[in-house]
């Protein structure tokens, strides 16, 4: 019996009702011929109200203490979840993430899965039973409860699947799918029918967020069919698989923004062998991401370094460049927040030239200054200024061609 | 080291500050040089607010969901201790049932603890933590999640005080201990200083309510001194445990009552040999306790048959005696939810005659009819009309010299 996998957020359970509504989808799967996994978040705010509670006692609760605390939230979910599919008259059992053996490392608060147990759910899934798990939560080695950082429910869907090897995992959220943009922005945005993991990998890291960078990984890591899809209709949604050749005949699949990064220059670099290594060692070593760098030479030897951080991490950056400085006879720091990074992502890149002159050309011809590019085999990313965003996207949708028919 | 086990109920911690002030105490107890075990129960109404969002979904959810349900509850408050405790300074870890392997049968919503693996606890408490558990909770050996119904958090405690042979159980709640009688009918009543297991057992199963049986028995069966104290202040309050030869010097120790019993009288029951055992044994069948029994033989050979069941299971007593009653042909049923179980407990009674000729004349005197009595070793139960109730309290209170010096 071909087996489906399928999350629901938090959204999704709000309330009774809308538990009810859940029940009644995941009981049409079944009786359609299924066997059903489900997973589910903390219904709505829940996790927000236990947060709230915890901060009420301290203001850095320990993160042990925290996961503890937040697993509780996907365990109301699931039970109440298995209710409801009782009171439509067919059979449904909830497990805790430590019941069915979900094992992670030992980071609370962003927890990577090691293995999942498949032996309990096969046993429950053969005596007719939908199993229903408590996404977002694990245990490690020592029976310690783990959560797993932010879309850690949809993670817990994709690894379930990948293990229970089920014929596709299904997101359900409150959005119809992937979009080629933002609907907020390019109200001609269309839903994207299927996408490669790749280019979804691109988009994810590029600023859509639909589905989670790591959930994707997990899902090409495994060739897991993702169909990211409405809990609120019943209309198909977006399918995230293996890439075939019908793909590359799009050349760009969507328009990615995002506005969470800020631009660092440290002026009058001198010309010094292993000068650049030391300050982006420096950085990383106080666990800051660097997304693009470019360095500009002048007349007099001395070169500008200009780099992105998230925005989060700019103001420990400046003070750990500001040190360096003294120590290593830098120019002073610029940090600048008011950036975007607009990319297109498209697997048909690949063998279509002319992709970034279309989108140099186009932003150009705007008036939208590129302050810097950066290009992956299937993305092209610039930065600009934050105040181009819209037009910047609506743009290079319109370029690319990527409205309705 | 002396360890200690505390057991704080719902009200104490019922919000942030209250979860704060049970910290203090705790961290008051580690400082004082004891390893500490911390047994809290779900905050103030969240079981309430748990059970209601299951009955938004199910009217009657199946007991295994509502155990994954409720047993959230406890999960919310350890974390939440544990996180005051270090807001002290002090270190403290928070434990669910299953990780400390309080492995209980598979009786869903009224489990019965098995065994509690000592090992874990050990460890922690040896590396200086201050070790919080939930209570209520546990797992049957195929890691279901069970819950131990009405009295849970104290079964809870005083299974953990027993295997890990603590000095004492401490029982925090919101009274000052056990009372002569009930303050809120006899305002003369007095904390009763120290009581012997057995005659607690005995006033918890007649009506006094600041502990539960199963929670005696279990401190009796293990020798596990128990001290119910108040959460909200210094003041000893009533230490409960193995009886010595002071006990006996007080001929009663307390007054108790129950007006949540029903009397059943089944009329003109032939003179049949087993006739009796037939109609106990069906009664029995439906899982319904009796609790007395009198059978009055008329001039006509035939009987009334009078005992008393909990009013919750009277009316399901009334049908099986019924239907019982045609096939046997017994005469008709009545039923009497007007009435008022009422006793006195004391181990001197076993060396001191005269008790219950003193109870029945003082009674009498006040013109309160007995219907029924029952007796043990160590004390005497009457049937009287509930109207009698506060009346009849206060009469034995005072007629046994129970009040203040």
């Amino acid at each position: 019996m071909p087996l489906i996998a399928q999350k629901f957020g938090g959204t999704s359970v709000a309330d009774a009702g809308k538990i009810k509504n859940v029940a009644r989808r995941v009981v049409a799967t079944k009786k359609a011929g299924h066997q059903v996994i489900v997973v589910v978040s903390a219904m709505g705010k829940e996790t927000d109200r236990l947060f709230n509670l915890a901060h009420q006692i301290d203001k850095h609760p320990a993160e042990r203490e925290l996961d503890m605390l937040l697993s509780t939230g996907e365990q109301v979910s699931i039970s109440l979840l298995a209710m409801a599919i009782h009171s439509l008259g067919f059979e449904a059992k909830s497990f805790t993430g430590h019941q069915v053996r979900i094992v992670t490392d030992s980071s609370f608060n962003k927890a990577r899965i090691v293995r999942v147990d498949a032996e309990r759910i096969r046993q429950e899934l053969n005596q007719g039973q939908i199993v229903i798990v408590a996404g977002f939560q694990g245990m490690d080695e020592n029976l310690e409860i783990t959560t797993l950082g932010r879309g850690g429910s949809d993670t817990t869907a994709l690894a379930l699947a990948a293990t229970m090897q089920a014929e596709v995992c299904e997101i359900y959220t409150d959005v119809d799918g992937v979009y080629t943009a933002d609907p907020a922005i390019v109200p001609e945005a269309r839903k994207i029918d299927c996408i490669s993991y790749d280019e979804m990998l691109e988009l994810a890291s590029l600023g859509a967020r639909v589905l989670q960078l790591r959930s994707v990984e997990f899902a090409k890591k495994y060739g897991v069919t993702i169909h990211v899809r409405s809990s609120f209709n019943d209309q198909e949604g977006t399918w995230v698989r293996e890439e075939d050749s019908s793909m590359e005949e799009v050349i760009v699949r969507g328009v990615a923004y995002n506005r969470d990064e800020a631009k660092l220059t440290i002026k009058q670099v001198p010309d010094r062998p292993g000068l650049a290594a030391t300050i982006f060692s420096t950085v990383a070593g106080a666990n800051i991401v660097v997304d693009m760098i470019i360095q500009n030479v002048g007349e007099d030897g001395l070169a500008d370094i200009t780099f992105t951080v998230s925005q989060s991490d700019s103001r420990r950056a400046m003070d750990i460049l500001a040190s360096l400085g003294e120590e290593q006879g830098l120019g002073e720091v610029e940090c600048d927040t008011g950036i975007t990074k607009l990319s297109v992502v498209g697997v048909g890149m690949r063998s279509h030239s002319g992709v970034a002159a279309k989108m140099f050309q186009s932003l150009a011809k705007e008036g939208i200054n590129i302050m810097m590019i950066s290009t992956s085999e299937i993305a092209i990313s610039c930065v600009i200024e934050s105040k181009y965003t819209e037009l910047g996207v609506r743009t290079l949708h319109t370029v690319f061609d990527l409205g309705g028919a």
